[in-house]
């Protein structure tokens, strides 16, 4: 089958051909249809999580998957799953056993294992999957629109969820959103599907990303390219009537974001970060505690929330904005996404 | 000033022409330019609220109250208010002292006073209100319009804000509105705001409301008139997937309703009541244990709840169903509330 | 192997030989060494859940399940279980793909089996179990003490943590436990580690059992036999100062205790339900949706409510207050405990 | 009146004779019985806050206040306060109308103003304060153990509260308690109280402050001077047979502290900061990210809180570690407060 592998970092992906996969008895051959691309997938590219962890190489990318069940283990039962069916991957398999298995929250198992960082990945034509983390999708759901809801369209609307189930959305609350990549577009959205009537406002350098901030539904943007914070301060101001936000979601993790949006941040104010692009978190002590807010961290997502994200899709919910590419273009695409000149999410299909 | 007051029960209303009264220094002087009428204003003169509580008459009932700042009590901050100022009345006066009370909860507070449930309330030319429980509101929304809001729009408001905290609400739950009167064409329109993507039903045994519930955005809505339980299950199931609810809110209270309601509400179902038309709620104690369900009474609304709907409303995020009618056909429009012919919200305008 | 076995509903069990069943690949056989006798136990035999479900015979009854490990299927891995090994037999087998089965609430999956109420169950030398539903826990702990903790003492403990985590409980607040039988000694115990500084108060008929209250931590027992409500209110008061509960757990469902109950609690107070004595809950609507009450049901537990469990017992914080019998004396113990003499929890050992 | 006051930065105090200040309406005079220090008074001194805010100086330090009421404002109703009783002083004093406010948390109002950051303060014979600010205690309770609860004694119940309403508590959890200072102290014996049966583990410096830690109910007391992080893991694993925190209270925020706490903190981790002595949280990003911890600042406590705590003490579920000296010490206590050498809290009593 065909397969683009990391055989070393720094190094563009390798185009190769390689067997099809075996599979454990309670495991399902997934057939690739598409995968979206990941600003993590250039992240391992270059080294990012090289600190963290010592992955083996050949790595396969990709861990947006879609596709088709081919083959199905001999414990999976029989009424579950049939050949044929459309499933998306939920990532983060866990060990099943853990607290956190226990309650769902696979992903943040310390035995968790990820598709598209070890062996198998989605940009191959073919991997084996565990077969309770497959969700069955409709076959009326196009494959490259679904692909990157496994995480640029997962990973936000488990932010969001984590604002409201903390009670910072509301009718008389200003909610930030910090960059409108592949996550932010998404994003959007489910700040107004699950924002309980706060007012939305999307932050980001790029024009072009900031008017699919628009057409998704937020209601208003504000670059912050070349500006200081108290020019974007002011511009929230006059824009909502109040300087500061109320909750914020962050999907960048830059440095320089971190700064701007953590300023912003009003009284009991609570801010999710979801973005992985700076490696350390560096604000005053001072107003944080006195002010009353809360970072938290939301990575990715479980079952539940994949499920969720495909009910809304499924129903015509979620809007895409999307561009596909050939597997021959995989390190073209990687960095065109380094670059951060791709609007909304790059996917691949074969 | 004109009052239409209460002096037995049973009786109509006697319009009388009454002293315009005086305020308390922490008080201000409201002109009533208009007043919603309530099942419950109904309730109080059929002696439904007798064997609760004895209230001295003649009681001035009317308590959606909306008007105009006349007058301003001396303890009153000149910053806060001023003369010709728009107001809501915040109803549910607590002691301000009580544990409810410190967190905002005034409506339960133990001593809990309120308007058109004494001497002075909204079918009256004038009241005085103590100045914490006015919210001042933009000039430009129409006074019959939110009038109602201060208890037919806010008691649901509350009430699902209380599903959405308890986790009831998502993309894969579906809700259900029992009784499309006053507060459930509310209602509705509230599921869509706060419902995370919830599939919104509305339940109710007149076509022309039902008709208000889809107008107001009710994804499916389902009579029922003459119908059995197992029908209305029937219906649901064709209609969303699946025979029964993940979260209720009643707007009714009626015993039949609550069986019916109850019936169709799914494991680790959530039920919010906010309507009062029966007595008792009497049900089937196991399915409710083993099914892990709540039943959570939830009554009025707080100063914030109220800020927050008013905020809804100044940014045109609800459609108002109301007809007018004028002071002195306040009798007129008692009776036709009982009867049940009131689609939407009657309210009383000088 | 022995079992007692229930062949016809309102007769005593039989206690026979039968062979020793057979396992699948994902379950373990578990060697009984002691399983509690539940007053649902009785009420199987009398027919209570009848009505609900006709559960075909012979049923083995128990579920309070405690043993060894003493054969172990085939694709269990060999890493999680030894032979030999003591466990415990956390009930309620879901079906693992539905949406309370994701988020670990196995036990009210739709599709939920139980030990106990089928072919299988814990008045038995042996029954298969599968795996996961399986905890290892200490050989230092005493079998008959353990084996209680599976219901008795982990449903009250679910319920308890309801009661915390909906804000209920605290230094002010005074938490009333109905009904000190084998599940009100433990939730004695958990009101006192759970409860944040609640003022805990037992309330129940039988001297001996308020007696064991009152050793497991209770701040104040009142007997209720032959006393009207204000009688208890009264006395209420007098222990606490306040003549109303904030929180409440109901180990019974009588219909007498339900309603004593509803009527001691207060403005905004929670009602966690974990018995099944009765049919039905009725109690006036008025008071309960004016005073934003909460009524939940709680039911059992799941495989991290009887981790937590465990791990309670291995630190040595919970008394047992438990009377063992043997297996030849089943029926003698079903007639006792029917006739409410059991003080604590009757445990059969092999 | 006697009053030590700061005229100027980094300089000792100013003990002089000054009038007795004037009250307004709403205001009751509290004659100061007892005033604890707080390492903010040396703060205060030492310019901490100056960067922050401008302070008109002179400044009455001491914001842990109780005393006795010498004289009643004219709109303070009669039937809430008598001279001659005794009171504490919850900081904290709110505008009364914002979010913030409405629900209780007068704390954190942008408009807030605080007894010992301006003219008035503890460090004197006399202040005014909003009666609504006093809350009553018992005549038995004692002037220098009571003082401390309204800061040292409030904000880590505050916190231990944020942490146990985040879930994070519980019996299989392990909780960290950073600095055993003034609030340390407090924090372990909420830990047991609010805790649900976690293994509370103190971590501090000074062996005699652990020593009173183990007094005060922690499990395991580990210093962690002159310590790696990874002694500290090792040693944590074994007392506690986990290497990692589940929970999280850092009373100190000092930045060593904070890389050390942060450190240790487990997946899902929930970890509350109450602590100011540095000026900036630095920390990585990708692990608490991928970890899904949150970081929640908590800041001093409200009404309700001291409400609470004030129920503990008179329930005597509080112990107390205090050291008492006199108005003429105050500036011999800072500097001793500030060299790190008082165990518990030290109160002036006059």
């Amino acid at each position: 089958m065909k397969a683009a592998r990391l055989h070393e970092l720094h190094k563009p992906l390798v185009l190769e051909d390689i067997p099809v996969p075996d599979i454990q008895p309670d495991e399902i051959l997934v057939n690739v249809k598409a995968c979206g691309m990941c600003r993590s997938d250039v992240q391992l590219v270059d080294g990012y999580f090289h600190k963290y962890a010592d992955i083996p190489r050949p790595i396969t990318p990709g861990h947006e998957i879609t596709g088709v069940v081919r083959k199905i283990g001999g414990d999976v039962p029989r009424s579950e799953f049939r050949e044929g069916e459309h499933v998306v991957v939920a990532p983060g398999w866990g060990d099943g056993t853990c607290r956190h298995c226990q309650v769902g929250n696979t992903h943040i198992c310390a035995n968790v294992r990820w598709p598209g960082f070890g062996l198998y990945g989605g940009f191959a034509e073919f991997l084996p999957v565990p077969a309770r983390y497959l969700i069955k999708v409709d076959r009326g759901l196009k494959f490259e629109e679904i692909a990157p809801l496994t995480d640029a369209g997962m990973t936000p609307y488990r932010g969001i969820k984590k604002l409201r189930d903390a009670g910072a959305l509301g009718p008389d609350r200003v909610l930030g959103i910090f960059g409108i990549g592949g996550l932010g577009a998404y994003a959007v959205q489910y700040a107004r599907l699950l924002g309980s009537g706060s007012t939305v406002v999307a932050f980001g350098r790029n024009p072009e990303k900031l008017a699919v901030a628009t057409e998704d539904g937020a209601d208003h943007v504000i670059g912050i390219k070349n500006k200081t914070p108290a020019d974007v301060a002011a511009e929230l101001k006059k824009a909502t009537g109040q300087d500061h936000l109320d909750a914020i979601i962050d999907c960048t993790g830059a440095p320089e974001v971190i700064q701007l949006a953590t300023g912003l941040l009003g009284i009991s104010g609570h801010y999710v970060d979801v973005g992985l692009v700076g490696d350390r978190i560096d604000i005053p002590l001072f107003p944080r505690v006195s002010r009353e807010q809360t970072i938290q961290g939301s990575f990715w997502g479980n079952n539940n929330d994949l499920s969720e994200v495909m009910t809304l899709a499924a129903q015509g919910k979620i809007r895409h904005t999307i561009k596909t590419f050939g597997f021959e273009q995989v390190n073209e695409y990687i960095d065109r996404l380094r670059a951060g000149d791709i609007v909304g999410r790059a996917v691949m299909t074969f």
